[in-house]
């Protein structure tokens, strides 16, 4: 293998700062070319692929990558759907997995401190061997990571009783620009001594800083957990319902919501029987006490019944590992899909869930939307053959109409997945000038040269990356 | 009355921006030179008061100050216990109480829109009156303005199990430098779109931004709410025990915390009867529903009472409004207190409060604690005469070495009370320098010539005001 003469000297520097053996080049790097947006034709060519096995490792990336102008592209479980972890303009893809160690663990004190490479599920199963509960249940648990989490404020069914991943970080370290591992939070529950830089970091995509160590807050588990499925003839019913639902005083820890061609594609695989004439799902979880959970039940039952058209309680392992499989069964139809996570005030959900079907008739597109009822977050989606381009070109544009939607009812554009790549420019619609400025100043501030993960959560059209390197919307190498 | 030539320009041009009649100068502002810290000797010299009466005239103000270099001090109910409001340098005092509007209130979403001066008391009766809980509950809710609690994150009892007034915060409008108004979040529940401008601006004392409308998310009223006082003979045991009711899966509400000066200072006033051998009360409250309450009472209460010498259950009102008191009634034994809320890790109290105690001894000083032991958040507070200069000279050197206390136990100088003025520079015990150096960015990129409550929230010594107008520490004008 000849390399460019760059590309070599990369490789000896990360070779010398982690160790050759944590140095991938060449046709090795193929994998970390590409996120879970793969379908969507996002892919770009790292110049070398590297796992840092401590703090201090990575703060010696950012040094080198400082001084020799080399972006630095971090990436947890590699299951994020905006491109945030993907090379769009070369550089390193640094892949934080070897950061996996249990750093502090004090179940009697609900606090655990890990490094940024434990999967969510690690985290998760810690927990709950331990009588508590990290409640963030984003949709690639079993891959993703908590570093990866926090860098994206990772969301799922529970937000909406408990908040995306942010609401349980408690502490941060990270290194930043130009490689010095600061702390900010920790072991402490409270603490206004400074700007809140911990929150700032959180979802902040890698653009800032390289999250390397999570310190998190978790609860006593509920002693009870009851999923309920209803399943209604319409949207107005269905949403009507969530308003009753929530002005009632129920609080359910998950309220999700599959529409009429969602619960259609997802019927099959559904752990138990969806009547015929259901168009419309609400996918809840209730939990606390056993006591208080037979009453918000009862309670929950009682005001439904009268609009629904059934009203079930499949075991919860089975109804949540079929609501993880949405996403890949609504892709499986044509072979991909555009779907984007917009946000909107929950109570111009209804709205929402129509127009989306409607802007999918209008670019001879089938549209659906399932997601967070509750939290009004949805992943509005275009099911597409990714090898037809026409297509996909007519999708991508379709999904401007996703983000007009989304702001137009006074939304926002992203509510789990972050703006990655695919979103670069988007937030021109929802933020005014000064502060879309106020986004853009304090990413200089943080990285003034531009090196941590760059073309990433970009704020406006005009300060997007030129790279030639990535290939988008559908022709995929 | 003869003003200098640039006060009569000042009172002028404010007269033209908001109308005179909402524009206060000389004998007039007397009331506007200090804050809650009064007794601690700080206090300036506004140049003028103001009383905007819409966002568009906070944003002219803005513009204004802008143009002419004049500093803005922010002020809400005027009850922050570290200096924020405080003109240290001089410059305007923006009062932001008349912006009190309910701009909007879905109690079926739970949410509410209101403007910056609206009490923290109207929000919380607003919320009951209609079946909800808005859970932040700072000392001064009568009196304190939600802009405020927000501008400085303030905290309470029930951030235990609530979190602090930012966690409720789902949007705002603010004004920025040099005269805009941006809205960050909003009515949506989720939003990563952008860097988390509204989580910075939360806790950013005044120093960022004008806080002139937040959006708040509110919960379903718990059903039940049972407050459980108990006595402990030493620290020890109490210490254990909130350790124990931790670990055993139960989450109160509250809890806090009287160390054996201030319970004995505060037993007269008790609603109940203190046991002659009480010398450590935990205050805390469960709720929930009924049934679960119940439970969890017993529990706690069997939990508890090997190690207890007494727990009773007074009313919640009667509790907390004795609760709330602490601070007066401490205060009032010598006239003054010099009180820091450092925070420490939880499983770090019990060391926390005798070590209060002990640095108290070495400087002379009568010390006492009290505070939210499930937080680790203290009021670490030594009894002072304030007309006393040796004695409050002593004091707010032994509060130099609270700060080391909280930094050797991994926790942070302030819990909930913010910087202000009080604990400028503090942050340098705390943060690594590069994050300082954030700080410090963040500051100069929101607020480039200083006119946003300069002098406040400043993170390092070397970087705090050099204002004639401040007497500080203790000889009060």
């Amino acid at each position: 293998v000849t390399l460019k003469p760059e590309l070599a000297s990369i490789r000896t520097d990360l070779g010398v700062l982690v160790g050759a053996e944590y140095v991938l080049a060449g046709a090795e790097c193929r994998a970390y070319e590409t996120d879970w947006t793969a379908s969507r034709g996002l892919r770009g060519k790292p110049d070398a692929v590297t796992f840092p096995g401590s703090s201090e490792e990575v703060r010696q990336l950012v040094e080198w990558s400082s001084d020799r102008g080399v972006p630095l592209v971090p990436r947890g479980g590699g299951t994020g759907l905006a491109g945030g972890a993907v090379p769009v303009g070369g550089g390193v893809v640094v892949c934080l997995e070897r950061l996996d160690q249990i750093i502090e663990f004090s179940p009697d004190q609900w606090r655990l401190t890990v490094g940024a490479g434990v999967t969510t599920h690690t985290v998760k199963r810690l927990a709950r061997e331990n009588g508590l509960l990290f409640p963030p249940d984003p949709g690639a648990a079993e891959q993703s990571q908590i570093g990866g989490n926090t860098a994206t404020n990772a969301g799922g069914p529970h937000a909406f009783k408990y908040g995306g991943t942010g609401a349980w970080v408690t502490g941060l370290e990270a290194v930043v620009v130009p490689g010095e591992i600061i702390r900010v939070g920790g072991a402490q529950r409270k603490d206004v001594g400074g700007y809140d830089i911990k929150s700032l970091l959180v979802g902040s995509e890698g653009t800032l800083a390289l999250i390397t160590e999570v310190t998190l807050r978790l609860l006593p588990a509920p002693e009870a957990v009851v999923p309920l499925v209803m399943f209604f003839a319409d949207t107005k019913a269905a949403t009507e319902s969530i308003r009753d639902i929530i002005a009632s005083g129920i609080e359910p820890a998950a309220l999700d919501y599959l529409d009429a061609r969602t619960l259609e594609l997802l019927k099959r695989s559904y752990p138990g029987d969806v009547p015929p004439d259901a168009m419309f799902a609400l996918v809840s979880e209730l939990d606390g006490s056993s006591d208080q959970v037979a009453d918000s039940t009862s309670e929950l039952r009682e005001l439904v019944s009268p609009s629904a058209v059934a009203i079930d309680s499949p075991s919860a392992t089975d109804l949540w590992r079929w609501r993880d499989g949405v996403g890949n069964v609504v892709a499986a139809v044509r072979g991909g899909k555009v779907s984007e996570d917009i946000v909107v005030p929950p109570d111009r959900l209804a709205e929402a869930v129509d127009e989306v079907v409607k802007i999918g008739r209008t670019a001879d597109l089938e549209a659906c939307s399932w997601g967070h009822a509750g939290d009004g977050n949805m992943h509005a989606s275009f099911l597409v053959d990714p090898d037809d381009e026409a297509m996909m070109a007519r999708a991508e544009q379709a999904s401007q109409q996703l983000f007009d939607l989304a702001i137009a009812l006074g939304g926002s554009i992203t509510g789990e997945h972050g703006v990655g790549y695919l979103k670069a420019g988007q937030l021109e619609r929802q933020w005014d000038p000064a502060a879309l400025d106020l986004h853009e100043r304090i990413k200089k501030d943080f990285d003034p040269a531009g090196v941590l993960n760059p073309g990433k959560k970009v704020a406006r059209m005009s300060a997007g990356p030129k790279s030639g390197q990535v290939t988008r919307p559908s022709a995929a190498s």
